[in-house]
């Protein structure tokens, strides 16, 4: 008999892990168990969907249930909910339509993702209330949202500035409530989070810092006005963009253990506690690699390489390994581009380091080429080794969310700022100064050295 | 009596050695003495300012001399050259306005850059033939090529392909001569050098590969026509941009010794042959951080970073090293971004290397996201070890230029395609795909390992 390779989601880990089963094994037999219609979906792009920016929902797909059977051999089951999973007989109940049946598995990869977290305060079941979840739900929020005119957008990190984006583009009001002291908390310190604030204080949202939600307020089972405890705010929707945890119920079913982070726990493999199951993407935490230590940050390119690795070693038996992630993370408000790598400074004082920091303001171009731009940069070195432990971004050029991505290879080879600061990288008056400003950030923090 | 130390032209290095000495011992008399009028100027902006997107000749430099002088407290000679250099004596000999005078050194850094090579043919001296070589006299040449329609430009590197584009944009009409057999042949393999191609022959431009120039033709003394070894094309004027040379005169009267590329060898802490003279920029060769050996790539951000080390040293004596270069470079043609870094194909094969190479399509965005453009990348890897050689990259979108940097570290820290593979680079639909470009290209190199 051959193999059977089950794959439990079909989002980003999920479709990944299938996939490269069937590629490194073209005679098992692979099947792709999803919840909703689509797989290989973006939540990413939701807010781009909601905002009009994308016009077609299926646009928030890369390929079709279809071609994922025809073109890649492998089975795929759409509005298929998995009740339950055997590890003893190693199989999944399956229930679609309202019919129950039972797949059987030699090897299980479990991506069932994350789920929004939702804070609990009376009035989050409210007409009105909304979490941003799917791709398969976004129509349905788009239509809800028509005749809202003020919307508060409750959290303030990449998915409420994305969202307070989206529904600016719609005509919508914004009340934007954060409960942390700086927007992005968890990305930015303080100084690069209040260029973000100014940025949507001058895009005419209602801005409030430190504040934390209470209560939804309902008249007539919709939502009249969301409380916190500073303030009562009357708003006709609510965006709860609260965060997200991992989806783990399924894993727990499986008998998987979980980390110190309450995601699923796995190796560098992607292998789990149980023998032949697999967790990869959302649902699994992740090592971090300047701190060796267990995080979970759930985030589609690292979910596609873990859904790699674990269809990879589903199909041949540790072949390949995932290193972890170093926190690499981009996100937009309007022409305003942000985006950070490693260690925040918060995070690096927390974990133990002594840092030295440089905050700088620099050319995204030669001074005297058209369209240039200011880039803001903070970065974090360890200060007893010079070794980088993190970097900052914000500015209006697309091309300063790419300067996050040499900082995050620097970060992965454990380079020094003297070592970035010799880096070669490339100059055009078009695209950077002749000083890159990730050599300027790494001049001034050797404070005189080089 | 206080040290003195003389840096010998004002350009990227030059500037760079005289800031930094003065910076590291302001007791130090640091002198810095320019033919021109013109320091810290930028000789890859003057196809710019011929093509109208730079208004300004002053703009072409970061600083006036008068800047220089009150700002740093550096002794700034312009209009003043160097005669000869006595190193027994320890002094420059400097004619300013018909006047001679005598400088004295404890230190002198030669930073006398790069001179155009030009081809040893009949006519390189008619009026209507010209190089490009610094910005101050960048004015004279936009004044003289006002009136011509058609335009010879023989080199197809990055100056000729940046002075076509200058060129058209004044709406002449361009007959491009390239020996080679691709334009670029230097930066670009065979394949991303055809996409080039493509582009050059759309926006209307005559190109002749494969043609070496014979003779420039004249009539009552300025230029008729340009004589190949396969045509005779008439032309009004002539842009030669055959390339550059070190400008090592007054370095070989200072008795330096010159290395195997003919640049002036230095060691890692930019020290020449003689005690107490460095040497930095484009007058002076570089290690190759891939093969070891000496190469001369003459390019700003390189000098710039030499002329850092050569006046740290000079101030401080031995305090910082130069590492050397990966052979990173960015240039444009209209929008179509071109960069590449490491070792091309050809180069390294001819260094021993046994390679093996991806070509890629990819997207630059989510595919759904407006504007997204197509990038093609090439990828070189050593087959016995997995280490990336080199990448080479061409696209519309001017964030494909950025990618280069992250394969230039890459390839400084001597990572593998599944080192990058693994690289935890930023993802945003409106920046990058989930599959970020390089990553994709990695794993198409690994040949299904991942």
């Amino acid at each position: 008999m051959s193999q059977a390779i089950v794959v439990i989601g079909g989002g980003a880990a999920g479709a990944s892990a299938a996939a490269r089963a069937k590629r490194l094994n073209p005679n098992a037999e692979v099947v792709l168990i999803e919840a909703t219609d689509m797989i290989t979906h973006a939540p990413c792009g939701i807010p781009y969907y909601i905002g009009g920016i994308v016009k077609r929902r299926e646009d928030l797909a890369t390929y079709t249930p279809e071609e994922f059977e025809k073109e890649r051999g492998i089975k795929v089951y759409i509005n298929s909910i998995v009740k339950d999973v055997d590890v003893d007989r190693k199989a999944v109940i399956v229930e679609r339509n309202g019919h129950r049946f039972e797949v059987k598995w030699n090897k299980l990869v479990i991506a069932t993702g994350a789920i929004p977290a939702v804070p609990p305060v009376p009035g989050v079941d409210l007409k009105g209330v909304y979490t941003i979840r799917h791709p398969a739900y976004a129509y349905k929020l788009l239509e809800d949202l028509r005749n809202a005119r003020k919307v508060a957008v409750v959290g303030g990190s990449y998915l409420g500035l994305e969202m307070a984006e989206a529904l600016l583009e719609l005509g919508k009001s914004i009340v934007l409530i954060e409960k942390g002291d700086r927007l992005l908390p968890k990305a930015l310190d303080r100084e690069l989070a209040e260029i973000v604030a100014r940025e949507v204080l001058e895009k005419g949202v209602e801005l409030h810092l430190n504040e934390e939600i209470r209560e939804i307020v309902g008249g007539n089972g919709a939502v009249k006005a969301v409380a916190t405890d500073k303030g009562v705010y009357e708003v006709d929707a609510v965006i709860l963009a609260t965060g997200v945890k991992p989806n783990i119920w399924l894993a727990t079913r499986a008998g998987v253990k979980l980390g110190v982070t309450g995601a699923v726990e796995v190796n560098e493999y992607m292998e789990t506690s149980v023998e032949d199951v697999y967790a990869a993407g959302d649902v699994a935490e992740k090592t971090h690699r300047v701190t060796g230590k267990k995080v979970w940050i759930p985030l589609a390119p690292s979910a596609n390489k873990e859904g790699q690795v674990a269809g990879a070693n589903a199909a041949r038996g540790r072949v390949l390994k995932f290193p972890g992630v170093v926190g690499t993370a981009v996100t937009k408000f309007f022409d305003l581009y942000i985006a950070r790598t490693g260690l925040s400074e918060e995070e690096a004082v927390a974990n133990g380091f002594k840092v030295e920091k440089a905050v700088i303001k620099a050319r995204t171009k030669a001074h005297y080429y058209p369209g240039v731009t200011e880039v803001h940069i903070k970065m974090i070195m360890d200060s007893s080794t010079g070794r980088i432990l993190g970097a900052q971004v914000v500015g209006r050029d697309p091309i300063v969310a790419g300067y996050i991505d040499v900082v995050a290879v620097a970060i992965e080879r454990g380079m020094t700022i003297e070592d970035l600061f010799f880096a070669d990288l490339g100059y055009h008056p078009a695209v950077a100064p002749v000083w890159h400003p990730l050599i300027v950030a790494a001049r001034v923090l050797s404070k005189g050295r080089f």
